[in-house]
């Protein structure tokens, strides 16, 4: 693997996912892959799972880690080209990237969209500057459109489901449902969410479908084939996995349309689903978009699936360690 | 060692002293000890001497670490039950614990008093948040109400130079004396210093007693059964060790009641003592709580005292990682 | 070597030069030298170059690395002596430093000119206190008034290029030339690099000469026989490397006298030189001081340049390692 950026990178998702869950059951295991590696995490911003994830699996690796908050421990950087840099931005990204690619084997990057430019987030430019300046693999940490990481960390927790529970069948029903929130948020994770999820649907290993209010209809290079229902309560009927996340809209780019709290997923929708689990990427703000008592019960996969982040981290970068 | 909040976590004080002053004398002994376990300190509010001292001890034991300031290089956290989270705070602590749990095998955590609520001070919610949820050996590295490994180093201290030192008796006179500072600091190691000398005193390592104005009572659980002596120089004299300390009020809770400068230790408090040695946690403000004259003269420990940081920390962390 | 403050620590130049192109070749040949060793990089002020490359090279080396952002991670620090510490500094560099030093093996230091207070700036309080006060070797990751470790990378980096071209004469040309900027930046960089030069000129190695708008004269302690031409044009003429960096006036302490555009460098410029090279230290604002032409051009050095850091600080640890 050259990069992780989206799933397009991924070669065989069916292997990855069981790179995970061998890492999982043995961490040191490829402990002299990573010796005398470098890995930089670079953030612009925040992060808890993600920062302390991958740092943990890059050790797991035999790795040397690097941090650096970008406009906090060093100045912001300029993403446009060609322009006269007379503003706030101290240094360019062609420069910032190329010399930190030289003090590193593998960057990762964390660059949230902005929500103001719709086409520019979706250019990503930041996550594609370093791609194209930094000649060392990027590892995507949450980037404008998608969130990976997290998507194989989720394909990880559902196999993970299905291979402790009979109750799952082998193809369970996964339906992505909306979250009232309050502020806007990127599209992200449910991007990702999505295109991880019509493969996993295209190799027969879930039914896959999306529900949320209408005007928040996700990019349809993402959505793809997954049907969208906007009755709530028709998707989650007879659901295997409810994964919950808020996102602001992509019509009415970075707009919060509604915080219509029936969204918000409480016992009685997990009741009419099929046993189902619950799962969020966390940060989940508590009763607002999920109840206490979905969260603490035996249906929640949250502390679990945050868990696997170590081990999908784990997984991509060796398969990155394994071209060095 | 389960978790490492109080004194009440340690079953053998002595030993746990002697078992620093191992570390100090060969700091790399137990390197095998933490070998593919990673400790994350996790930080609410600023530090120095903790920060690097706890680092440097688990690097001592052959530990990973991961360092993560809270609100900073992550989000902030909720630390009420039951609310429903519209606030600025982007996840609650149940997650948050416990996934940093899955990451990590022993959790440090500095969350200081807030100074505005006493009865939410003092029942140390984030520190026993983090031990609930967590389900990893929780580590104070100075909590709302305590600072027990800088106690434990003061123990440290004081054995060091009794043992180097034959003016010093075997049972000495330690003397914790309020100093005059301009804002309200907490009363957590003023606290935690009377609770260990106290064992100290019922064990006849030492005599104790604390002096302070009026109003500046400490809380009577810590105070226990320590002579409290209003009359300074009375306190001071035939003193073997001045500890200053800086607290506000407990009873008119986190407030200064007054800055008095006469409280200030100088040489001629110093001299009042049995040629005694002056203590002080650090950071000190020179010449408002102690003058440059007692800081810099041979009867100053503080510096030894926070070297002996990092020893307390490795004995605590040592014995913590021996039941993982 | 027992500290690198200055060149003035340095004993064989050409060695320590060598001895960073040895490490390039071989970056992890001397990994048992660090091994049980710590270093603490504490910092001032931001960083991407300095935080990353020395952090990069102490770990080739096998050593620990414990960083701070001092007033972020950690309160403020007082430099004055016998001051009433009743501001908002917390903690007095007597503590901080002595502290820290026992902590760690060796120090790094950023801590940039204020540029409020001339003499002040040049009498190296932060830099010099630390040596005074901490007992270990202290690295200086650019001071008040000089960037001694950038000064060895840009040797290693004009030696590096000698080697490898056959246009580059024994003793080339290399000029250092003010670029025009809308802030006042210290003259650190400029006055190292001066410093450097010099003793390579005095050598043989190259020939050096200084080009800026008159009232930027630099500090007669760093400019010291370097001929100063104010004709750009003729400084230009004939020259092997164009050193670029922008300073503020040092006669009128820390001001902007001209932000004259035609200071900024063209291919223009470059084609007045002999094929010269273009170096600069990083972060360069693109096109306010240096055209992206030149930047991206094949006469460009500045990523090498920045690379060499590493190298740099690898040599000079390894030097102050050797003496531990």
């Amino acid at each position: 693997m050259k990069n992780f950026l989206s799933l397009a990178d991924v070669t065989d998702l069916d292997a990855l996912i069981q790179s995970g869950r061998d890492a999982k059951a043995s961490p040191f295991a490829d402990q002299q892959l990573g010796k005398n590696k470098t890995i930089g995490l670079i953030f612009f911003n925040s992060s808890l799972r993600t920062r302390l994830s991958t740092q943990k699996a890059a050790q797991n690796l035999g790795m040397n880690v690097m941090m650096m908050n970008v406009g906090q421990d060093s100045w912001g950087l300029e993403m446009e080209e060609g322009v006269l840099m007379n503003g706030d931005k101290a240094e360019h990204i062609r420069e910032a990237a190329a010399v930190i690619g030289r003090y590193c084997d593998i960057i990762g990057i964390r660059a949230f969209a902005e929500l103001n430019d719709r086409e520019k987030d979706y250019r990503e430019q930041v996550m594609n500057q370093f791609a194209k300046y930094a000649r060392v693999p990027i590892v995507n940490l949450e980037s404008a459109t998608r969130h990976p990481l997290q998507s194989l960390a989720d394909c990880i927790t559902i196999e993970e489901a299905k291979a402790t529970s009979s109750l799952i069948p082998a193809r369970p029903k996964v339906v992505l449902t909306w979250l009232p929130h309050f502020k806007p948020l990127p599209q992200a994770v449910a991007n990702s969410f999505c295109e991880w999820m019509n493969a996993r649907a295209r190799s027969g290993d879930v039914e896959f479908v999306v529900t949320h209010p209408e005007g928040y209809e996700l990019a349809p290079e993402f959505v793809g084939d997954a049907p969208v229902i906007y009755n709530r309560a028709e998707a989650f009927a007879g659901a295997d996995f409810i994964y919950g996340k808020n996102w602001s809209s992509y019509a009415q780019y970075g707009q919060v349309l509604t915080q219509d709290p029936s969204w918000a997923v409480t016992m009685d929708d997990m009741n009419r689903t099929n046993s189902g689990k619950f799962m969020h990427c966390l940060p989940v703000r508590r009763n607002l978009k999920v109840s206490d008592a979905v969260l603490d019960g035996p249906q929640s996969l949250v502390i679990e699936q945050a868990a696997n982040r170590e081990w999908s981290a784990q997984a991509v970068l060796k398969e990155i360690l394994k071209t060095l």
